[in-house]
């Protein structure tokens, strides 16, 4: 068994499948949508009938990351943590349906599950105002992003503490969708820095997505909060794999000025503002695809890309980003292999544009006017036989994924 | 202290709020949206930037009904469990948008969160399997309801079982919202039988929706769901509340033909094929609402009706639907007052029409053709003093709420 087996097997045992077979099986049945090599799943305007326009309609939410806040909050980190929440559940959403090439209006609505013997109403404020600063701050680089209402259910019997998702509805015309099948041998891949402090922050992100999270939790976090906090896991899952970590929250992270906890709940960064730009400064012509690096860090592309071709792509990302600490800390704590790390957490960059090579400066520009870094991390060559593939190329060593 | 107040703790010691009030709290702020009467937000065509329409983006599920079909899976009642909790998180919520007038095209999204340990991929596929069933069953009616996607995450660390939430998309002419903000002295309310057969559904209906679930089950169903199956509640619940009936799933109901489990698990029944005829026969302008009396009950209404005017309504119920026996049973079990159960239950019809008087034989006989039973339950009268009341009269005793 290779280490990376053993890795997925500790996934699975805490109930997280990354591959998400299961899921896709039994989805295996609905429509594809109009643009099946798409980002995200684009559907017809049924609700004006227009033909020339299509509509965005995306689920996503803060994942475990939740479950992360509400230590962090039991253990004093303060009400803040929970606005982070918000902004998590959002920016997972928001970035997805950015890689399509829709910049709104966005429509948001949330779902809220609490068990209100452990949640109380100023958590479910602190969440909902979470929100609303999102959509401030979108409104203040020029996109509108709204809420519309949502749904706050005392769910206890099903919500250990609080879950909290939304769904946002966009429209866009046709013409103008990003279709990731575009994505062919010759363009280059330029990676958007997923750590820093871009324009629009007010500090430094760790680069952690909602992702990824509930593997980070348990294997960085000690023993204590395992005892402490039976709310914050899955009483079936073998005790050895909870909280299984040495750290605490408080802890400096290793390698990092900020503690465990803030550089854990560092809050999605939403790279819209800089994607405007992008749409701004680069024909969409040009942008053959923008990916999203959550579910499945740097693989993630392998899902995308040479649509409808008998040959597949191959992605050789050879030039990354220095791992930032938050996953280094991750890596060191968790002992798996590096392709295990590549195939869940980001590593460095949470958006990538795949573009041709005389467009990368561009691209490169308008990060450096977000104050986020950027760099051609990689190229898309032809794979010479059919299905996508994946080629990490690191000074840890070369990792595939098809 | 009175029974009713006995029996509000109850609730709260469960950790379920049947007034929202801290919820409510939370998103005070929030924009009220165009017609702050109408039975759910509707906002502004931002997707469009018609002045004419409007959009609403509605969000509800099934709340703890699927610890319940957990509990009755697990049992051997059957995989078409999960098809049932399909319908009822779609139905709680499209009933709702019926309620102002919107008849589709719907757009649906799901979010279901499940703890992988428990729930196998053949549960999601069942959920995904109910959603397209109900979808089918609409088109039938030439409802078009459309699956655009959703997300299932794997989120053990969060929730017990599984948790299924939807989120509707639909628009419609401004000049077409039924806003209940109109509703006035003067009107009668027909209600629409929650129970027996409607020409579209396989098998008679008990009645119950998606909502009050918590209590129905904890009330009626015995302790030995409580030892074996430690995954279906809040284990924060003082055990005297939990699983402290005396049933099992699998006896009759008491006064009814079927099984405890089948009646608590009929799936929640849409309203709209009936609502369709409805708008086709009775003008919009005299519909002067449509509450969908799910969480409140019988009161639900009270929150609606006599926008911006000094006087509020008294909506006076005097002729309501015998009490079906699943209700009957849970005020047995539970030994609270009946106020309790109308604040809480719909005790016999889930949809009512207010309208003028002459409109009254119209809509029973759209019923009729829907082979759901209809009858003018109570009136509106002018209460002569702000803010709106409901009174209850029947043959248990008269009850207020406001």
């Amino acid at each position: 068994m290779s280490s990376d087996q053993r890795h997925d097997e500790r996934y699975l045992a805490r109930g997280v499948s990354a591959s998400k077979a299961e899921v896709h099986a039994a989805i295996a049945r609905q429509d594809p949508g109009l643009f099946p090599g798409a980002f995200c799943k684009v559907v017809e305007d049924a609700l004006t009938g227009q033909a020339d326009h299509c509509l965005i309609i995306h689920a996503d939410g803060a994942g475990t990351k939740s479950s992360l806040a509400y230590l962090a909050w039991m253990e004093g980190l303060g009400d803040q943590v929970w606005s982070g929440i918000a902004q998590d559940s959002l920016a997972m959403n928001l970035d997805d349906c950015a890689c399509v090439g829709a910049l709104g209006p966005y429509l948001v609505s949330n779902t809220i599950g609490r068990n209100a013997k452990r949640i109380p109403g100023k958590v479910i404020a602190g969440i909902v105002d979470g929100y609303q600063r999102m959509c401030d701050l979108l409104s203040d680089h020029g996109i509108d992003c709204r809420m519309t209402g949502g749904e706050t259910a005392d769910v206890g019997d099903l919500v250990r503490t609080v879950i909290v998702d939304s769904t946002v509805t966009t429209r866009l015309r046709r013409a103008d969708v990003i279709d990731a099948g575009r994505m062919a041998p010759g363009d280059v891949i330029v990676g958007f820095s997923s750590t820093g402090q871009a324009s629009w922050e007010d500090r430094p992100n760790s680069g952690i997505g909602s992702n990824g999270l509930t593997g980070a939790r348990h294997e960085l976090l000690g023993a204590g909060y395992r005892t402490r906090y039976p709310e914050s896991y899955a009483p079936e899952v073998d005790p050895a794999l909870v909280y299984c970590g040495a750290l605490s929250l408080h802890d400096p992270l290793p390698g990092d000025v900020v503690s465990v906890g803030a550089a854990l709940l560092s809050p999605t960064r939403t790279y819209l503002p800089l994607v405007k730009r992008l749409l701004a400064e680069v024909p969409r012509a040009d942008l053959h695809g923008l990916i999203h690096c959550s579910g499945g860090g740097q693989s993630k592309i392998v899902k995308f890309g040479a649509h409808g071709r008998p040959h597949g792509n191959r992605y050789v990302k050879d030039a990354l980003f220095p791992v930032p600490p938050l996953f280094q800390a991750i890596k060191d704590a968790s002992r798996q292999e590096w392709a295990g790390m590549y195939g869940v957490y980001n590593m460095g960059h949470r958006l990538e544009a795949i573009v041709p090579g005389d467009r990368a400066q561009a691209c490169i520009a308008v990060a450096s006017a977000c104050r986020i870094e950027a760099r051609v991390v990689g190229r898309v060559e032809d794979r010479g036989a059919p299905g996508n593939e994946v080629v990490v190329r690191t000074a840890h060593g070369e990792f595939r994924y098809s």
